[in-house]
């Protein structure tokens, strides 16, 4: 493969050129988020609202190659639950980083056998994400969450796992803040 | 390891935390531009002007983790030739990508069978360096050239060969314009 030049037009929250544009509305999280019976509310309301939308840019699957792109979730709550992206673990050994160019949101991470871990992001932020651990991003801002990310190619994703046994903890708003809870559905390996 | 949080501190240039930091000074380079009289005769007044620095942050060495930081190159020129990073080529099949932050420059490359590329770099833009391609980055603007790096932990960095051979061209400043001409000491392989 060639050289190449990619733009991440923060304005539009777009990537100049990509190989996968993907849209994830509400109808498409139904399983997601915990309060199932307001997004059925929602939805009968013929309200589909777009929770996050991703660009990709993907050079090539083979192993020493990067991904590249830009997410963007948009501010809401179903019930309490922050807007947030379905999350994945990686089927092969393969880091991810987080770099935040807008906004407010959690990096929330987790392993199979049962450890947690979060990192706040705001703009000029980059969160980690280790080999092995699972990864959601919420937005817990009130304005779009905005960040560019970057991952080995051959990484493989696991969307599978997290729609079976969720996430071992919930990012909600309480009281007036961001609050980590218990995951009451949370079925751990 | 666990999950972590960096910062890119564009104001100071600077990542926190990192696992290495490092100052290129004019003296180091004395091997790689041009005009090496004029090299001579810039340290002979004393002067050692800082050329460029680079802060990164390495999680683990091991496969599938990604290193990443922030490079600034600073303005100026030896003779008509642009300040640039020495470059290298990785030593596994291991991609690079640059993210420019701030000011404007050129992401020069090329493989050891003799094939060029360049990408012009501004705020926005991200340079692709695929997997086998040696690479430099040049300030081709007035002011700081900054931008945010990230490859395969496990690339390995072969120096050697850019300080033997050499880049097949070299960015200078001509006739108001920014020009690739051949370098004459370039040495194919």
């Amino acid at each position: 493969m060639l050289p190449d030049r990619v733009i991440i037009d923060l304005e539009h929250r777009a990537v100049r050129p990509f190989t996968r544009k993907k849209e994830v509305r509400l109808s498409e999280m139904e399983d997601y988020f915990l309060d199932t019976d307001e997004v059925v509310r929602i939805l009968s309301r013929g309200e589909d609202p777009l929770v996050y939308e991703y660009y990709e840019y993907s050079p090539s699957g083979s192993q020493g190659n990067l991904n590249l792109g830009l997410t963007t979730i948009y501010p809401g709550k179903v019930g309490r639950e922050f807007y947030m992206t379905k999350g994945h673990y990686h089927e092969k050994d393969a880091a991810e980083l987080y770099y935040c160019l807008r906004g407010h949101g959690v990096l929330l991470m987790q392993t199979t056998d049962g450890k947690v871990s979060f990192v706040h992001l705001e703009p000029g932020s980059v969160g980690y994400v280790p080999v092995g651990w699972g990864h959601r991003t919420i937005n817990t801002g009130n304005e779009e969450f905005v960040f560019f990310f970057a991952y080995p190619s051959d990484a493989g994703h696991d969307y599978a796992i997290v729609k079976e046994r969720g996430f071992a903890k919930i990012v909600v708003h309480e009281n007036g803040r961001v609050e980590f809870v218990d995951n009451p559905r949370y079925k751990r390996a």
